[in-house]
This record gives C-alpha cells, structure tokens and sequence, in this order.
C-alpha cells in the first residue's frame, strides 16, 4: 500500500490531485498518451473512483487542459509595480519558462484551437481573449486606445509570441547555438509597441 | 449521361480536374465534409476510378490540400518590379483575398499545422517555410542580415499574418463596421519592418 492509497482526500483534495497528476504527466507526454489508467495509480484510487469525478476520458484530459491554461494564466500575472515594459518582459518570461516546464499540456492547449474539438478550442479562445485583454484593457501605456485596430493586431502578437515562444523551445540545436533567452525577450517585448503602432 | 461523363481525360488531365473539384468544395465545407462521393459524381467518373488515382480518402483529402498550399504560394508570388512595401502589401492583398475565396480550404491547412496528421503537418510546415523564405531570404531591403533571430521572428510575423487575416475574415460584424481591408493590408505590412527591427 502506498502512502497515497491510504490517505483519505476530501472529494475536491482528490479533484485537484488528480489535476495536478495529469498537468505533470502532460509536461513530458502528449494529450493523446495522457493515461487514465496511470494517473489513478499514481494517485492510490481505482480507475472506476477517478471515472466518479470525471464522467469520462474526455472530460478529465479537458479538464487537465484547462488546469494547464489556469495555471499559464497565473503564472504569467502582470506585476503592476513595474513599469509598463519591464512589466511586459517579466510576463513574457514566465511564459516561457511556463512553456519549458510543461512542453505538452502547452502543446496540447495550442493544438486544441486547431483541433476539431470543440470544448479544447473553447479553453484555447477563453484563455487567449485573458492575456489579449490584459494588453487591450492597458494600450494607454503605449499612448493608444482600445478598438478593433488594437484589438487585431494585439491578437496577432500574441499569436506571434506562441509561435516564436514553441519554435524557440522547440530548437533542436544546442542552447550555445540558440538565440538566448534573454534576447528571445527582449525582442517579443520590443515587438509589442512595434505592431501596435501600425494602428496609429 | 452528363457533358463530363462523355469526357475521356488523360490520367494527368482527370487528376487535375479532381484536385480542381476538390479545392472548390473546400471553399465552403471542412476537410471533413468534403465527400469523395460528390467529387466523382461531379467529375463523372465512379467512386472506384477516383481510388485509382488516389489510393484511398486520406490520400485525396491529402492532395486537396497540397492542390490549396500551391495555389497559395502561387497566387502570393511577389512582384519584384514593385519596391519592397508596395510588393508585401500586394502579396498580401492577395493572401487575404486567398484567404475569403478559400475559407475552408485555408483553414485545413493551417489546422493541419496542429493536427496529429503528421502529413498535413509536413504540407502546412513546407508552405509556411516557403512564405517566411521570401522574407529572410529579401531582408537586405529592410537593412538587416538573415541570422536566426531575423528567422524567428519573420516566422512570428507569419503567424500574426495568419491569425490578423483569419480573425478579419470570420469577423461576424456586418463590412461597414469593420476594419477596411486596406486598414488590414496597411498594418499587417508595416508591422513586418517593425518586427524584423526589434532583432537589431
């Protein structure tokens, strides 16, 4: 018996755990390899009692994806002591350490907007209108005003950044070889007021 | 018996007419729905001549899309007689006008991109390398060297293209409170010196 199977969770205890399980099992596996089986092992519970706080495999692999977008939500918080680029450039960093650590729950949230799964896209648009929405709610910093101009071509910065943030990630030279994360940085963040100055 | 079912067409010449038939029907239905059925019928041959050119529904659906990613390319082609802005911004008015001729069959490719289907993947993956090759290999024009940050971040700015034009043409509001395409055309263009400049 381990130490898990004798520990007696309170039903949102055991949720939780069992979401915290998959996220770690999505850092080095994709959704599709995302065991029901495994995960209720690790946990000490039978396959049947995890099927008792989700209805079903879909629903549990939505609701790691959506526990991977809460946490990259959070994570990467603007801290509002600083000043608006700094601010942007440490937001930007905790992405991508964000995205290092958890290559893919990451991929599996950028990949569900693609999908033709309809409730993995939804978590996708739900969770980029929250980081589009803390650039559009604040482009006075830039000395801009919200409209659909902004809104666009912030929607395609951040497009840009889950691109260049993947493919930087994703690099398969050596990190000697590789553009350095701090310069990955300092130009997503320099590319934010460039785009949204075409809208002036 | 209809006008094509009279037709005798040369294996290369049928070939062609049922990718023609299929990136048509891509204009406005999924890769789904698009109906191996129905592309026969219209080309007047039997579902059973349709397998001898294609091996089975994967392999057509896989070709259609191919058929799109070089109608893409083509149609995109820059005009070296135009100076550099007045040749992206023409490219990509043609990209854009692609985009609203060709709605599905734009959005199976760059759903493909995501998708677990390692071939469609590998077309959307050709394609994009195509696109971001007519910047790295032209950025001279914009007085940078290409170096992997300029590569980066142009493979950013196409992905802020592709997701600035599709957000634009699915957007529900009605033309008049819209963003004008030469609105689009104008940012989109700009943007791309104001990224490369942030690799500086």
């Amino acid at each position: 018996m381990t130490a898990s199977r004798r520990t007696r969770l309170s039903p949102q205890a055991r949720r939780e755990q069992l979401l915290e399980l998959g996220v770690r099992m999505l850092s080095h596996r994709t959704l599709d390899e995302l065991s029901v089986e495994e995960i209720a092992e690790q946990a000490g519970i039978s396959r049947g009692l995890l099927f008792h706080y989700f209805r079903n495999k879909q629903e549990f692999h939505r609701a790691v994806v959506q526990r991977a977008a809460d946490d990259l939500i959070e994570t990467t918080a603007p801290d509002f002591t600083l000043p608006p680029l700094p601010r942007l450039f440490r937001s930007l960093e905790r992405y991508v350490d964000y995205v290092q650590a958890n290559q893919h729950a990451y991929i599996s949230l950028v990949r569900g907007a693609a999908s033709g799964d309809q409730s993995l896209r939804e978590i996708f648009d739900a969770t980029r209108a929250v980081l589009t929405a803390r650039i559009t709610d604040n482009v006075d910093m830039f000395g801009l005003s919200d409209g659909p101009a902004v809104r666009l071509m912030a929607r395609g910065w951040s497009a840009m950044v889950e691109e260049a943030v993947l493919a930087w990630v994703q690099d398969p030279q050596p990190e000697h070889c590789r553009l350095s994360k701090d310069e990955l940085l300092r130009m997503l963040t320099a590319a934010l007021p460039a785009v949204l100055q075409t809208t002036g």
